[in-house]
This record gives structure tokens, sequence and C-alpha cells, in this order.
């Protein structure tokens, strides 16, 4: 075992990433260490080396969603079948924890994902708190962390490829109530954008409408289940003209905002069929204000329009699940062009940023 | 039987409402002719006088919500239940006509108030096309339009003091799944507001909080159900800060908007919990944009919001029942300061512009 | 144009089947004649003739899913586009006419398939009523029925091989709540049985287990998306133990009964994971009681059972849409092994009855 | 402080209760004991002492839902809210303890109440846990207990009187979807049944129509809210068509089944119109069988039957709420016509099993 742990260390917002070594955790029982095989990078970690996140305990080791195996178990660590791990299994775990279990939001109105105690590995925890991020080259895995077991149908790769966006579309689409014969339109050609579409397609909706940028990333949208894709260079209103063609005149039943950008509000309000669903899932950091017409864009369209905030472990489950069963008809890990070492992270950010690549991935 | 039906008519926008005598129908079997009782002034009546509403086949007879006695029925015209009326009787109709039945709107998303065939009496009909609205002595009820009986229960004065608020209430509060126990807001003070504070607290809500304008309103919203009142004199950060006080620091599960204003809406936005339902029931007039922030009042937020458009037949039928059981115990007929006769149409349209009365009728 | 029709006509329970020339009827405005190209012959025909339905006004025409070129349009009809229909275009048409649109169950509770004015082509027509049945070389379209037009990618075999099997699934699925990763057993592998469980798989749910016999109808079940099949030659109490074992011993998500045994009722309870869905979609007709018991199989369960009662036109749209868009990936038109010439009724109902095939259709 | 507690012990199915001195617990961090003031006697007590709960580590300490005064807290103890509680707070606690938050139910289908680590103070802890249940002086709030505040404005002896029938009343109104406007037919006249009409008719349901007996509980039935009443003497098919009588022919939109008695489950499938929603929530033993019609009584139907299983905080928290809101409207104490000691628990226990009281209450 070795006694320190190296990992990529964000010091600060726009001050370059560092390699640390950090000191090995003392294990108490129930806990464990995950030797990390993936780590991912997504919008995020971008937003956080831009400093837009509130609350962030510089330095961090970021990375939230890691797949790897089980380096080392103190006493015994389940699943939620009350199935003891084994030191060599291959997991991924739910980034979120500390949810109370115990506040208003655990327990009366039943939505976890806004427990005010929730933490996030690789966003909210400091490396004063230990090494609670992905990009390292080993986890803690503090007791209580929930740990999900990937099946062996599961290609380690395709998994951090669809990442938190996977994660991030589950719960989407689920708040979409995406269904068998929906029509879909998606703003966003992103990870989250890319998963939502998928999802929405083995859901059997269609048409899936993607709407984004580059060219690149919409080819990538059609081998993913995209029935059609829209590039953002087409003006907003043709954009919805060519959704309206589309769908006999009516517009799709749910869009997917997962843009990012505060203009993709409107335009998935003008997308929606009157009655429909608009789940706004891409507005994680804040762009800004963006201005609507309650009249004519949710009033009289007797539309819905539904936040849709963080995932719980039922997402991740399903997202393991999902790959399991129908994950090896899509190109998942394509989405994927490039991996990154922990002394690339600089890089890795970068190429995110730059849209460079729809994913990196951090190899330690 | 008379031979002409005298009725108040708005003539074009913004030009004076005149007295005419306009022919009396020939009635096809199935039709009926109601003798006026009441007929309501209401917002919407001005804004159409205002010329703010689309597509209105000006000269128009207004008054969509009425009551009267039944003076004549040519051939069988039946309740939901297929028993006949008979002349005499004391009914309401749904102002809202010749949903089709046969679109996309009727049979595939099953939201008829989106049916594009429908017409609403005292809006979209013209003086040509017959005396098919309430500011008139008798009221032509079509082959086909849906008749309700008033019971002996209800007061012909409190139906019509709840009037279109009433139903447009009953689909509000409907949508915002108002429950026993809920914490509610309701923005605004006028019909619709009150009459969706009074349904709040008879479903169980607590607090139903009243937020509007003059003082005088919000006294009548404490008699009508409210249990807390906030005025608009208050600045909107206040009201927020009031209302998190009142409901332990969260915000109310619900929020009905019936402010008609679009500021309404962020407003609505910051006073609802995390995960709670904004319904938008007031922007039934297009009042033009308003700015919100997609991250901060939506997406983090876990918020859904609803618009909600027009009536149908069950809201009515919903508005009689609540009248008929729980009615009584509520002054909705001192929301009537006011009475006019067919002569006094513009004095009437004045009184509610200017908002020197909550609700004014029509008495012919 | 003929100046006949050749039916076969359902003269009395347990009678044989008989040729007759029915008269041409005469067609008012919005009205049309359908020139059949396939009738579905199912199991509720071999109910209706061993007079297992109340109500019906024998003599009859059976056949109520058909399918066939428009050959005779008097006047206008529309779709629900208000796009006109032409002589010889390939349509379908909602079997449920006359739902009345003005009765409680249509207008309140809003479930138009309770509506106690409709009446179903092939089933509570009577021969005197005109030609409103399936079996015959023509059917009249009264006006108001709802035609829908059959789109080029549909393979007219493969829709009336889903025929009301399909349009019944649609609805049990939809019932069900059958969703993206839903895990779902189907009871009973005939055509209801086998179009939901190909809708679930194209749902994206998993596992799919067909629970039915023969061994030839789970085979069948496979090719339409199974991903287990189970043989009634299994005691239930090791079907529910082999779907413990599959679903990691919680039991199903849902389960859709379409089995048409009361027996399957009680087993549905035991296959159903606490707090999962129970779509009751076989129980068409009266084949009796069933013991339960309500502590260990719904209260302590915190199980939901629904009933799944007829279709509307949204079922019907919704099974069309899905043809022509997944519908070719799946060997529907296989579960038609024998076609039968309107002199074969009788062959026709007596192969569905000894299930020596899964369907049958009438080719006039 | 006393060195021990004194508690009335059910040392096994059907033998007499015994008064026994339990030794005082040592309080860890987080823990803290409750000084009795009530503590209810339910017929789930009954049922305990005739042996009929699985798994009950007899001898134990009856008493599920208590209410008294902080007399000890060990460290700090909060609220959901993250208050502290201080000696001498009037408290009451969810009875359930020990629900996992890490299992399948907990985590994936998100009903704690089926956790299957779940405890229940009273039922599934015995006498060498510790002093777990009501039936005694004190007793014992393991850590992570989930504590809620008594408001001034609830009365204790309130409080009590609903108990665990008000608490599961709360999850079945909540689980029918009761609104305002619903008609409702609750099945059963004790503690559940009571307080589930009057949750009804202060969610404006109406009518709400009570069934049960004897006489002297229908009349208090009427108290709490009933606005109809029917007498068990009745015969069910009397009983149902008074039902339809009363609901215009219907039935209603709503069955609370709170009778505990198998044969009121066809009964409630009977009273619901169609489509309408059946709640199970008597059948909280295994009382055997019971024989229902699926054809006619579920799938014709279009009905949904909803089985109801435990409380989580949620429903205690709206529990208090109610009664702190409108509970004084209410004459819930006067369900409490006898108070015992904990000497005279067989008398309590005979009480409630020979119906001479609808609630007992035990008072140390």
């Amino acid at each position: 075992m070795p006694k320190t742990i190296r990992a990529a260390v964000m010091v600060a917002p726009r001050k370059p990433i560092e390699v640390r070594e950090l000191p090995w955790p003392t294990l108490e029982p129930g806990a464990a260490m995950l030797k990390t095989l993936y780590s991912e990078v997504c919008g995020t970690d971008v937003h956080l080396h831009h400093g837009k996140l509130a609350g962030v305990p510089y330095p961090i080791v970021p990375g939230h969603v890691s797949i790897g195996h089980l380096a080392e178990i103190r006493g015994t660590v389940t699943d939620i079948e009350g199935k003891p791990f084994h030191e060599g299994d291959l997991v991924t775990f739910l980034d979120v924890h500390e949810t109370c279990g115990r506040c208003y939001e655990c327990l009366v109105t039943k939505q976890t994902t806004r427990c005010p105690s929730r933490r996030v590995y690789g966003i909210s925890y400091g490396v004063n708190d230990g090494p609670l991020g992905g990009w390292a080259d080993h986890i803690w895995m503090k007791p209580g962390v929930k740990l999900l077991r990937i099946p062996k149908s599961v290609d380690p790769i395709s998994f951090i490829a669809g990442g938190c966006g996977l994660v991030t579309a589950v719960h989407a689409v689920e708040r979409g109530d995406v269904r068998l014969g929906s029509s879909v339109a998606v703003l966003g050609a992103g990870p989250v954008g890319q998963a939502a579409l998928a999802l929405a397609a083995l859901a059997g909706a269609h048409p899936v409408i993607a709407i984004g940028a580059p060219a690149s990333r919409l080819e990538f949208a059609k081998r993913m289940g995209a029935s059609h894709t829209i590039d953002l260079d087409v003006p907003p209103e043709d954009r919805a003209a060519q959704v309206r063609a589309i769908t006999g005149g009516h517009g799709v039943d749910v869009v997917i905002e997962a843009a990012g950008d505060p203009r993709a509000v409107p335009q998935a309000l003008d997308l929606v069929r009157d009655g429909g669903r608009v789940v706004i899932a891409g507005q994680y950091t804040n762009h800004g204000d963006v201005s609507i017409n309650p009249h004519t864009q949710i009033n009289k369209k007797h539309a819905e329009i539904r936040g849709c905030w963080g995932c719980d472990y039922s997402h991740v489950h399903r997202a393991v699940q999902i790959l399991a069963q129908q994950g090896s008809a899509l190109p998942w890990a394509d989405s994927i062009t490039a991996k990154f070492g922990i002394d690339q992270a600089n890089e890795a950010l970068a190429a995110v940023e730059n849209r460079t690549v729809i994913k990196a991935v951090i190899v330690p």
C-alpha cells in the first residue's frame, strides 16, 4: 500500500492545477479506498476553475464521477442488497455524501437533492478534508458513501463516458416523463444532452431532435439516437419552425434543456407543444437572467416547466442498469476522444472548455 | 315572448358601449333561451374594451359567465345525467362552446381548453352570430351548449360573485395540487385571487397568504379565508422575507399567480419553496416580457411552473358543487359592491377598471 | 359501386356464422365507405360467439379492428389535423363510436371509455343498424367516426396483426407507467400479452418476463422482445420464485395481466414488488370470482392495482405512430399464421378458440 | 432522577400484562428520556396481545404513539430545522426507528415504510432492548429517533386521541388523493376511520360517508365531519345502493378502507365510482382471504386500488400541523372515554377489544 495519494489539486480559481501528494487517510470501520481507474472531466470542473460555484473550499481535488477497484476495505461495506463488497471489486459511488436524512428536505418534502447538509466529492470537500476527489490515484470512500457494483456487461470506459452527464440525464428524462412515443427535443449537445437524447431514444421516444453545435457533436448525437439534428447556426425562430415542421405543427411533448445558456429557456418554451413539459437541467451555474413572455410562453401554452437539480442514488443505480441492459448498442465510449494523466489536468480542462472534445477523462 | 333582445353592445375597442335591440333567434331543436338574471363584468371585459385580445369579432355582446332562468326550450335539452331541463329552471352554462372533440388537442393531448375551434360567449362571437353574450336580457343557448342546474342551496348572487374568477380558481387550485396542509400564497386580490384563496382554505391549506392591493381587498381576502395578507406597498424582497418568516424559512408549497402583471412571475418563483409548484393563471392577456433567473429560480430550486389556460365543463361543475356544499360559509356575495343595468355598462366597466369594486354585475 | 355488401354474420350465440348480403347504406354528409383490406379475429369474437358479452344485438357483423381503403366519401371527412381524406386512402378507424361528449364520464371524470353511450363496431351494432363490422367487404364509416391515416412506413398486415391487442396494450402500458429501466412481467401470451411485452421492450423496460403458454407463443414472445419466458407448466409458486430470482428478490415494478383468467390476478399480486403496479387488462369478460389476500397482497405490499378498460382515440393514434417509427424491427406480422375469407369465418373462430393461431385475420 | 422505569409489560400473547421495573438506560450522545404524558392503546395492541403479528420479541412494552416532556437530553438533539430541544419540551416522536437509508426500498423505490431494517417502538423492540414502548413512565429516545415539537395550540390529549389512527389516516388520505370536492366513503368507524373522515372533511371533500358500527361511533363520526352515516346493520347491497343514491348513481371518488375485515375490500370496490380510487389501509393484520370479481370490480370499472402501509416522518409532521391549524374545531379528545394507569393495562386492552371505547389511553 502506498503511504500517499497522488492528486491533481485545483488550488484556487484561475490558477493552474498542481499535482500534490496527499496523506493516505486512516480508515474507520465502514470506510474503503478506491483505486481510480477513470475520473471524469466535466463542464462543472471548468466552472469550478472559473470560480463560478459558491462555497467551494479551495484547494480541492476535482473529479466527482469516478470508477475504480476497491483497494482496501475496513470492516464491512455492503451494497443496497446487503451483499458485502470485496477488495478488487469494480465499483462506482454516489458522489453526493452526508445527505442528512433528518431535515425538512429529507423527511418532509422528500427531495434529498436539496438537503443542505449534502456535500459532493470533487466539489465541496477541500484537500484538508482528505482525498475526496477523483483526479487522484486513490479516492477515500468515507463510511456511508454509497458504492455500486459495476456489472461485467458494463465497459468501464463506457460508464465514465456517460459519467455525470448520464446520471443527470437519467434524472432529467424521469422528470420530463419521457415515454414510448413521446416527441422530444434536447437543447445542448454536450455530455448531458448526448446522454439525454440517448435515453429518450432508448425509452422509445420519437422524434428525438438534438439542437446544438458544433456539427461534429450533432453527428455524434445521431449515432447516440437522435432522429433529427439542428445546428445553432440556424436562427432561433427557424429552429422553432423546423421543430414544428417535424412534429406536424405542434411542437414536442418534452424539451430537455441541457444547454447551460439562459437563452435556451425561452427557446425551450417555444419548442414545446401546448401542455407539454420543459425540463430545465442545464442551468447548473448562474449565467444570468433571461427574458420570457409569461402570457404566450407559459399561461396560454398551458405548459409545465420543471427544474431538475442534482441526482440521488436511484439515478446512478438506474444509469448502471441501463448501461448493463442496453448500453452496448450505443457508442458511449466514443465521446471520449482524449484521455489525460494526473499531470495533464490543465490540458484536460482546456480541452473541455474549448470543446475540442465532448468528454475528457483522467486516467491516473 | 319578446320579439327582440335588449343588449349592451361593445361596438369596437375604446368606443362607448351602446344598447341595441337584437333579433330573437330561431331556435333549432336542442336550443334554448335563457332569461338573464345576472351577468358578470370581469377584468377580461376591460381588456376587451381596450382591444387587448386578438381575433375578437366586434361588435360583440360582452358577458361570458351568466346565470338565469330557462325561458324557452326547443325540443329536449338534458344535463350530464340525461335529466331534461324545464322552462323556469335556474341554470348557468359553460361559456366555452364548439370545442370540436375531433382534433389533436381534444383527442390526443386531451386538453380541450386548447382546442382551436372553441369559441367563448361574450368574447369570440359577434352580434351577427346572434345574442351570444350575457349583457342582455336573454341569451341564446345554441344546441350543444352545456347547461348546469343551480341547486337550491346556491344563492344566484353568490354564484355570479364567484363568476369566472371562481371557475378559473377551481382550475388553478387543481393544477397546483393544493391539498390538506399545503402552504399557499396567492398573488393578486382581484376576483381570481379571492376565489383561489377561498378554495385553498376550503381545501385545508394553511397558511393561505394573500398578496395584493389595495387594503380593502386584503381585508376582504381575510374574510374569504386568507390567514395572512401582505400589501403591495411592501417591497418585493420584503414580501419574500415575510413569506419565508411565515413558513419557517422555506417558502410555500404552492404559489397561485393571479395578478395579471408579468412582475408577479419572478416574485412567485421567489416565494415558492424548493420543489414547490407555481401556477401561472393571471397572465391571460399579453402584458409583455419579464426577466427571470433560470439558475436560482428554476433549476437549483427544482421548482415546477404550470401554466393554467381556460376552463372546461368540470371546472364549472365543481364550482357549482363547492358553492352548494360549502359556499354559504363565505361572503362571496360581498365582493359585489355595485350592480348595473344594461344601460350602465360603461359605468360598470369603469368601476372594474378603476378598482372601485372587486366585482361588478349586470342586472338586465 | 356494388349495391350490396357481402358480410359474415353472427346470427346468435353458438350458431354457425352465415354469409349474407347487406344493403349498401345511403351516405349522409361526413360518412364514407371503407373497402376492407383486413379485419381482425380476436378473443372477444370467440366470447361473442359464446354469448359471454351482455347487450349484444345479434345478429351482428363481427370485426372491430379493421384496415382498408376509402372507397367512397360523402362530403368532407378530415383527420385530427383537419386534413381531408381522399378516396383510395389507406386508413383504420376507432371502432368505438357515439361517445357522447356530454355525460358525467365524458365531462367530469374524463374517462370516455366509460361513456354509457359508446358503441363498438363489430360488437354493439346489429345488422339492422347497417354494415358496421369488419368481416365484410365494405364497412360503413358513419359521420363522426374517427379515421386515421396509415403511413406508408406501416405494413397493413403488421397493423392488423397488432390489431386490438396492440391498441389495448398501448393503454395498458400507459396505465402501468412503464418506463425506461422498469422491470415488467406480462401474464398471458395471446395478442394483448404479445403486444404489451413488445411495447414494454420498446419503452426500454428490462427485464420483460413473459408468462404464458404454449411453448410456441413463448418462442414468439422472445422474438417480440421478452427477455425471459416462463411456461404455465411451471406451478404458480415456482413462477413467482423465478420472477424473484430474475429481479434480485424484489419482484417486478409492473405486472400487466393480459391472461383473461381470474387466477392471474393473485399471481400478478405475488409477482409485483412492494409498491409496484399491477394493470388488470385481461379480465374483459366475466370468468368469475377469485380469492386474494388483502393483507399480504395489497395492504402490506403497498401495491397499486389499476383496472384498464377499453381504448380511446389516443391509443389507436399512438399504436399507428409506434408501428410507423419502430414497428419494422418486430415480427408483428408473424403472429398471423392463418388468413380466412368471409366464407371461412367459422374456421377462423375455431382457430382462435383452439389457440392453433396467435391471431387470425379475415381477408374479404 | 429515578433509577428505574415503571412499565406495563406484555410478557407473551394471551398472558396478562404485568407491571415491571426496568433499568434506566445509559444515554449515549444524541439520546434522551421522555417522561410519558400519554400513550395510546390501539387495535394493534389488541392484535399483539392475541399474537397476530409476526416476529414480535415478547416480552415487550407496548405503546407506539406517545407524547410527553423531555426529562433528560444527552448532548444535542435537534428538530428537522436544526433547532435544539430542551428539557421540559413537550414532544412526540416517530415510533418507527432504524430505517436504514441504505437499502433498495430506501434508495431506489423510495418507500421507507417497506425498509426491512425498520423497527417500531412498542411493537418490535423487546424489554431487553430497553424501555422502548409507551406504556411506561419514561421512554428511551435512542440517538436518531425523530422527535417533533408539539405546538402550544395543540392540546396533548387531542393529539393522543388522534394517535396512530390520525397518522395512518394522513397517509391514507394522501394515498387516496382526496381533494376539495371529492366524494369519499370511509369503511370502519374506529380510530383510523374517524380520523380519515375528519381529514377528508377538512380537505373539503363532500359527501363524506362513514360506514361502520355501532351507532355510537357513527354519532361520533358525524361530529368529526361525516355528512352521512350508514350502519353495518344495513346489508352490504343496500349500503351500496345508499352510496349510489347519495352520489347521483355514480359511487364515490375515493373509498378509504379502514375496517380491518377482508369483506370490506369487495364492498369498497362496489362503492367506488368507475375510475375511482380505493385505499386499503385497514388490513394491517392477516384476517384471511376474500373473494372479488376482477371483471366487474376492477377491469371494467377502470378502478385503482392502492395499498397503504405504515407511516413515515412526513405523516406525523403533517398530523401535528393539521391539529395545530384546524384541530380545535373537532372533538378529537372526545374519542377518549376512558383513561387507564399503568396498572390497568389489562382493562385498557379489554375496553378497546370490546369496543366499549373508541380509544383508550395510558396515563402513567
